[in-house]
């Protein structure tokens, strides 16, 4: 089985996205900018996966600190993160320097070579935490779905979206394991394409039976009454349950009420941003219209065509049936759920 | 400027629009065999093209036959007519067969010769006609836009999809006529991509002022108050008014609902089947899932992932704020006022 992201003799190392299906490349990375590129380039992606690579960045980039004193190492280290901050939607990028900044803020009486080894085992620890906390989001998941059911899914939200397991994909995976007899349908998710080369690639590989579609195709799949949930990721959540995830999911979401057909988002509290009050607060990522015009790096519109290419949208919170957590399904009114499920923490 | 189609020497002539934008390519057809393969291929698409083209494939057909009396003829003629209904959904394709038989029916009396001239002239009239059907229903739809406006189109409802003009891209062309400021956002329309490649290419090409999108970025452009009307065209309207249009049509038309836009489906009456009670009536054409799995002749999936393909869906007419034909603009309920529509006639 492949390994999106794993660390080993000071490298961290990635299944390179950009060829998937077509070619199964790792790539080794030693530099925190190289990570930053790889961000950027999305050789990775999905915000835990992000939020997992970011930390390991840091953690090579502290290594290559050359400090005389706790000051001079906070500061250098700030400059790594900020080096790193490359994508504004996923908020698993700022959670990550958060929580290491915090842990060095907390540990100025370290050495600094006991910072740097601490700063890379905090990393390594997010990396596995990460795996546990999807399942546990599998898990909480699972149970809301039908056997059989089909299940529709945008982008990917599965372990190729985070250190393992999956989020989105996760629920699917574990509804298997309990049983359940689930079929999933893909979203091809344009421009990137990370439904037809990710998701279906990854459930291949486990063996779920998925059927890759247009995205233009899934209200009619609604229609026809073949889809029982909309199962799908988040990059960020805001403190009032609206979510922002891969351009298209607004539009899911509003065509799987107009079809009475419930509307899950499943992500890590780590996604879930507290201080963004509501969706109108998050930034929207607008990226390279090259990544529209052109597939497999052959132009698809005629040349000089004007194009857009927002990364992202924002869901509303009162089209959001449930939040699935590590720390269990939120229900609206979201105002009121996710403070309880950080309080839990 | 390009032609869609035409008929000179006895030779079919069409824009070869798998090729665009990026090649230029007119093909020529001496036969009906021909002319049927290239609308099953797509090399001509677009429900009143597709009716130009069958009317002239009839023409180059009749013109083969060798036979001895009017019964003999008849016969020969309705082979040839079966052998060009090669897409189900799009009624434009039976509608110009019935008129042509009906004519045939008509004329009796005259001799094979004769009959063959005549069946050749009611074709090219066909091919004319449909340009002025266009440009009335543009002027009609032109009244429905204000200006400046911001019109989102699916697929390609433009000249490239009549004899020349276009239906919903009619409107746009009429709007600027009257001196209305009109900029268009085209869905690039997966799979064969029909909005980045011929409607991008078309309306550049007319100076319109385009800007391509993926197909589920229009709802979040919509939600962006950036769409004052969507307007698309039609493969077949049932006689109470539920639409057969481009897979992902119907989606719109809920999205279009959602955001209280205006949703405008314009068409021929040509276009309009009496005869089919409602949309559930209509057959979806399921095209080869290579449409969706390659472009550009690449493969976009895992090998041997599974795809669907369907080509259509259908509106209800509950979604339809207005249908323009070249009579004036429909309004709900359509029930009356498609009967309406052809007494006129």
């Amino acid at each position: 089985m492949f390994e999106t992201i794993s660390y080993r003799d000071s490298k961290v190392i990635m299944i390179d996205q950009r060829k998937l299906p077509n070619q199964v490349i790792y790539n080794q990375y030693t530099t925190h900018l190289q990570v930053a590129e790889a961000i950027k380039e999305m050789v990775i992606r999905g915000a835990p996966a992000i939020g997992c690579a970011t930390a390991l960045g840091i953690a090579l980039g502290a290594r290559q600190i050359k400090a005389d004193d706790y000051d001079d190492f906070k500061r250098q280290l700030d400059k790594v993160c900020d080096e790193l901050n490359v994508r504004p939607t996923a908020v698993n990028l700022r959670w990550a320097i958060e929580a290491i900044q915090s842990h060095v803020a907390h540990n100025k009486d370290k050495s600094i070579a006991e910072l740097k080894e601490s700063i890379e085992a905090l990393a390594i620890k997010m990396l596995n935490d990460d795996i546990e906390t999807n399942k546990a989001m599998g898990m909480h998941g699972a149970e809301l779905l039908p056997s059989p059911g089909c299940v529709l899914t945008h982008c990917n939200a599965g372990a190729l979206a985070t250190a393992g397991y999956g989020t989105a994909l996760g629920v699917i995976y574990a509804a298997r394991e309990m049983g359940k007899d689930i079929k999933v349908l893909a979203d091809e998710t344009r421009p990137f394409l990370q439904g037809a080369r990710l998701t279906a690639w990854e459930l291949m590989e486990n063996g779920v039976d998925v059927t890759v579609i247009c995205d233009n195709m899934a209200g009619w799949m609604m229609k026809q009454g073949k889809v029982d949930a909309v199962i799908v990721g988040a990059d960020r959540i805001a403190a009032n349950g609206d979510v922002a995830n891969k351009i298209g999911t607004m539009s899911l979401a509003i065509l799987a009420k107009n079809f009475g057909i419930p509307f899950y988002v499943v992500a890590p509290l780590s996604t879930i941003d507290t201080k963004t009050a509501s969706g109108a607060d998050i930034p929207i990522e607008q990226r390279t219209t090259f990544e529209v015009s052109h597939i497999n790096g052959k132009l698809i519109v005629p040349e000089g065509a004007k194009l857009l290419n927002p990364a992202f949208d924002v869901t509303p919170n009162s089209l959001v049936t449930a939040i699935v957590t590590e720390k269990g399904v939120l229900n609206p009114p979201y105002s009121e759920t996710i403070p309880g499920a950080f309080e839990t923490d």
